[in-house]
């Protein structure tokens, strides 16, 4: 069973996910502007859309490679990008799987640990493949990366007697930018002084990174002014969000991304109930909003989802005299589309208010194996 | 590529859904032994578990029928059990899907308001299929359902006038109950009372109920003290997790649900990072317990998760002195196990410390159609 081409939304059994494609070429083409603008390499993270279909848009639109979180998603995009990053450290059987990429792909691997860097040395060791390394540094987030330059020396050091690993240079994830206090200027140059004296004390060391990959989506547009990053890795760019909206890294019209959804029941006074709940919209708070909800409406943002079950939204309507009916549709932007787009198998390309497009989330799931002749309980 | 069976856990890529398939069977005899014992209809909701193969094994346990949220989960679920309760308003394009059931499905539908039922009588009518229905009531939940009794009858009379609808009896969830104020005891008595009120109401307007479906996991040990009711639908008790443990619905010991995750980093101090984020584990807080993470390990209780990116898990080691090493693995009890499943395509079923089998979560894409002759953007 298809849809044809140019039906309208009314189609499309809810909850469904809605890509606006003219506001998708319009994300692409900026960050690639703002990327040769300022001489960055662009290496998007495919995260946050999951599929061959935008990696290659991304690609075509200028991305020197791509970046992956785990080697499952390194599998697919394969197919489309032939230079890949995996931004995680791969330990235990998920590097057989990255081994087993094609032997033409670029890859890269970004560690924290010597543990993780004998495992990857032995394994490329064994599959005779080369594999780029960055080493991971803590700049503030304290969640992975080397938190004393010292270790960072001693890892590059270590890759660097581990062929066939190449010591590329060094990655680091500011997570924390937006939490920390003061203003964006002060926040930057804080991270320009730290990275600074990272950059300097790994050269002086005789490990001057060929790399510097880094930046976060709070700072994105701002990536050039911190001093040494020579790569960013944006991801939420391409569909946008509501957190990436109210943090000024985007406008509410570049949201690409909502959740068709229907009105199923207005039987409680003051709210409607709509058919996308956690499992359609995920539960990622707004943060710093409290109280703000769940998502809110594309059309209507004074109406939030302000409380959820797994398939029911429930549509606060204090602050609007709009009174829906059952079975009207309603197109809800979520808080962090990453999450959202990894409930979804099926993304819809729409314009001029009709669907005009379909594609797979085709990296979402994890391609697990199955159990040999096993049967369930 | 398949896992031999009784591979050790280390054969698994992680994040990886394990099921201890003892604990499993012991969920499954016990929820089946309640309800005989109680002479109560067990139709188990498969939200949690979204797989036929669980499905087929409730079935086997005594269950007379299953409930369902979607109807994507209905056609799923039809390939092995014959009775099914959608117990969610259909309207749109979802009700073209639901009346393409096979024909020998018994097919029942919760619903609160005129305009679900006139669009199902509709479809029934035009599919010439008899479609049970429950008037769905709210008893103080506030989310669906009717909330006056008249309305309650108004919609059982516009039924019984919508051939080949079938009045068949009265839903409700009294999903607030957790909430509330007062002794479990006093609950029970506050809920035995606003449903007499109801089925007094409806029974006297002409509408006895010939089923009184309802129930909830906080009290679904207690449903037959609830007045009234003769069938029940309870979701989490297969697997169960750590709210349910932590409201008291289940032991420890029961909890049959895993996240097999690995060590990735520990370069941060008082802390390691697991390969399970908000990905793999949601983002359900543990509702009562603030502070209290995003899940716990199996095997040590005491050590959370108290961060999540999207692909990391920050355990806290601030209340134990084990100290993991990158490599090593864990399992994670998740605080609400029907969101966790919904992130994954596998089960591995798991025995004395091997992977014994596996199955798929064969209903959990909500199985879209592409559209014709599209192209990606």
């Amino acid at each position: 069973m298809t849809i044809p081409a140019g039906a309208p939304f009314a189609a499309l059994e809810t909850p469904a996910a809605l890509v606006d494609l003219d506001r998708l070429e319009r994300n692409l083409t900026g960050m690639a502007a703002y990327a040769s603008g300022h001489r960055l390499v662009l290496r998007p993270h495919i995260k946050t859309h999951k599929a061959t279909a935008i990696a290659a848009a991304q690609l075509a639109h200028g991305a020197a490679g791509l970046t992956v979180a785990t080697p499952a998603e390194a599998r697919v995009m394969s197919t489309v990008g032939r230079d890949l990053l995996l931004a995680y450290p791969a330990v235990g059987p998920k590097l057989a799987r990255l081994m087993a990429l094609p032997g033409d792909v670029r890859l890269t691997v970004a560690l924290d640990s010597a543990r993780a860097v004998e495992e990857l040395a032995a394994a490329a060791r064994a599959a005779g493949r080369p594999v780029r390394v960055y080493v991971e540094l803590d700049v503030g987030m304290h969640r992975v990366g080397v938190t004393a330059w010292d270790e960072a020396i001693a890892l590059a050091r270590l890759v660097a007697a581990r062929a066939p690993l190449e010591y590329a240079g060094i990655a680091f994830y500011p997570g924390h930018i937006r939490e920390a206090e003061g203003s964006q200027e002060a926040k930057l140059a804080a991270l320009s002084t730290a990275l600074g004296g990272a950059i300097e004390a790994v050269s002086r060391a005789g490990f001057a990174p060929g790399v510097v990959s880094g930046g976060s989506t709070p700072t994105v547009w701002h990536t050039h002014e911190i001093a040494g990053v020579t790569e960013f890795r944006p991801g939420t760019y391409v569909y946008n969000d509501r957190t990436t909206a109210e943090i000024g890294a985007c406008a509410w019209d570049d949201c690409a991304f909502s959740v068709l959804a229907t009105v199923v029941s207005t039987s409680v006074p003051g709210q409607a109930v709509i058919d996308a709940g956690a499992k359609a919209l995920g539960r990622e708070p707004m943060r710093g909003a409290e109280g703000e909800g769940w998502g809110a409406l594309l059309d209507r943002p004074e109406v939030v989802v302000s409380r959820m079950s797994e398939e029911h939204g429930i549509l606060d309507l204090s602050r609007t005299d709009w009174r829906p009916e059952v079975g009207e549709q309603v197109r809800v932007v979520p808080n962090h589309v990453c999450i959202v787009v990894h409930l979804n198998d099926v993304m819809y390309g729409v314009r001029d208010g009709a669907v005009a497009n379909s594609w797979p989330v085709d990296a979402r799931g994890r391609t697990q194996p199955a159990v040999a002749a096993g049967s369930a309980a």
